[in-house]
């Protein structure tokens, strides 16, 4: 079985909106086993629409539909659809009672054109609406099945999980069980991975494998079908297995996680604190490091310190280091790293000194980072980059390197760098 | 002439990433007074990419591609519609020798299957990629056009700016001049601000007003169209009056400045310095502040400050202040601004203290924020906010407010808070 994601409104069209829909039912969809081989946007215009669902029809076992169920004249999604399909639309009594306490509990008046929104398609199984007014509905016809959802994701995204989610389980009459994993990379490019596994990419049939690279990193998305549990799980983990034999030394977690969630659970688990000393990140370790709930108390503090005066005289860089080595050294990302540990009482001093662009700095090309690393009772140690693209992919790149090198210091891994 | 943007790539059907591509398109063509009927994404199978040509084809003049361009065996956009249209696959030279660069400059190893994103289209004009490898092209046959771009952002906005975006105007042969303006506003909401000028919107036709909100701002871009660009930039220039006599005091900046943006300009112009201690941003500020290239020097630098004891022994808060009145204090804040600037020896000093969440502090609810600022010869000022939202959404409006206070402070705007 297979669907396809249909997004109504001229707002998308215009860009004055993102399709932040297709990506959530695609998730879901991807989750229930449900192949995605098209989304489709098209304007409030009920010619177009019209022909948007013929060809879907054609391609595509479920059309499920976003927006267009509002109250305006503009929203057209299900008088389009009932037209099509030959069915009536009624008043639905239950939508229209939760409309008129939706307006009674926000303290609002309710206008007539809001009436519009309780109107459904006959025969048509309802999804009530818990966090606005139109409800869904899924149409099950003998060729196609319509699922037709309100386009705030707000409303749509609970609704979905909710309703839509049992509905097309229902409708798959499906025992299969499908499990997903991704597996995360860093370190390695997505050319250079799918060398390295290239005969499984090419033989792949259950589970799937399916690469994604974005930022630096590279992830591959594994899924297996199979009746039993048991039976899909080892699916995945046989493949699982394969391809880390191969590329595990780049392997840093599962799922959801990223490289600072990794480090954090690091510092959480060997009970450490870190402080942090950024020249060229700017900040951008330490942010991203306290946006991670409760992450917070594991960083001590840090200094920005963009300016040679600040290094000088709040980091203890040594005069000497700065006027014949330079900031951008081996050197001075050693005692940025050691003396911000002292200076903030931590476990681990972290730094970040380099060149982020446009111009080129003390003679050493854009893209030039020294990341120093100083861990209690261990030496300190420097690791060198050479960085491309952008200033912001600079220091985007810096900070995901400084996690990665941080991670294999504390698994003590001392060469996986 | 209608455009249809096709967007190429599994991984959006999948729902791993965003088709953020789709809606920065349709504001340009939109811009460019090119109508977008459809939005098509679909996945790396040369079948159903054909189809979808095949139906876009029908119903829309430029096809425009994004995705697919990429060195794997999955990226075969440019290979479907060389087969499709009957041209031939040639190498570039141009590209196969930026694409080496990239890689020297990165001091990587260039695996063979790169050399494959220098392929392209016999007969395309080519556009060089700046940001990345796989160069853009466009393809003008008799019937249809087929511009190809490559899948990320990064590297196709700035493609489609430079070189896209005329190609379609020279495409369209028109003569018409579209101007366009975003007028930036902040600490109004899109409905107050639509309320203000809603008779402007409902008869706009020449210049149009699109209201945009997104984190706490809200944008109105205003577009017109003539064939004399005197005349275009006169009926812009009368609607923005129009629109700033009445909602004047939210607007702080044109196009695609920000409010970070507008402080640095300030902060230049009056030939300040500026520190800030950070609490509950964690380094926010300071990394969007050197995120813009050159504001470097004006940041002496700045301590992010999470925890007490950094508060105490670096920051010098007395420790009868955060004992008696809490970390979350008008009291701390101020300390905190006075003594970053201080430390840093700088002009401004800027602090955030407060609770982002989860969980509360001290007694504060989550959304308590302070900010301290300390500006040389004039008595330091604490703003207090009560904020809504996520975690995420707390830091980004409370780096945002201390922009917009701050721009005030400096222009002498003492009550404009």
């Amino acid at each position: 079985m297979n669907a396809e994601i249909i997004a109504v409104g001229s707002e998308l069209l215009l860009g004055q909106i993102i399709n932040t829909n297709a990506r959530f039912l695609s998730q879901q969809l991807a989750e229930l086993g449900v192949n995605v081989f098209y989304h489709t946007c098209v304007g409030d215009n009920p010619d177009r629409l019209k022909e948007a669902i013929e060809i879907a029809e054609k391609r595509s076992d479920i059309l499920i539909f976003t927006g267009g169920l509002g109250p305006t004249k503009d929203d057209l999604t299900k008088e389009t659809i009932a037209k099509h399909v030959n069915k009536q639309l009624i008043m639905n009594e239950e939508a229209l009672h939760s409309i008129k306490l939706y307006f009674e509990r926000t303290k609002r008046q309710m206008t007539e054109n809001n009436k519009k929104q309780a109107i459904v398609l006959e025969d048509a199984h309802i999804f009530p609406n818990e966090h606005g007014m139109a409800p869904g509905m899924l149409l099950d016809t003998e060729k196609n099945k319509y699922m037709l959802l309100p386009g705030p994701p707000k409303e749509m995204e609970p609704m979905f999980l909710k309703y839509g989610y049992q509905a097309i389980r229902t409708l798959l009459k499906e025992d299969d069980v499908i499990v997903s994993r991704v597996l995360r990379f860093f370190g390695i490019g997505e050319a250079m991975l799918e060398t390295e596994i290239e005969d499984l990419i090419d033989a792949q049939s259950n589970p799937t494998i399916a690469p994604l690279a974005s930022d630096g990193e590279v992830t591959l998305r594994l899924t297996a079908k199979h009746k039993q549990m048991e039976t899909a799980l080892s699916l995945l983990g046989e493949t699982e297995e394969q391809i880390l034999s191969r590329v595990g030394e780049y392997f840093y977690g599962y799922d959801e996680t990223s490289l600072m969630h990794e480090l954090i659970k690091q510092i959480k688990e060997q009970k450490l604190t870190i402080a942090c000393a950024e020249s060229l990140t700017g900040g951008m370790f330490q942010q991203e490091f306290t946006a991670v709930p409760g992450a917070g108390v594991l960083l001590k503090g840090g200094v920005v310190c963009y300016t040679n005066e600040v290094k000088e005289t709040v980091l203890k860089v040594r005069r000497e280091t700065i006027e014949e080595m330079g900031v951008v050294s081996r050197q001075c990302a050693q005692e940025l790293a050691e003396n911000i540990a002292i200076l903030m009482n931590a476990d681990i001093g972290i730094s970040f000194t380099g060149v982020a662009g446009p111009d080129e700095l003390e003679g050493n090309p854009v893209g030039t980072v020294y990341m120093g690393l100083s861990i209690k009772g261990q030496p300190t140690r420097v690791e060198k980059l050479n960085l491309g693209g952008t200033r912001e992919a600079i220091r985007v790149k810096s900070v995901k390197y400084g996690c990665h090198f941080l991670i294999n210091r504390l698994k003590g891994n001392q060469n996986a760098v």
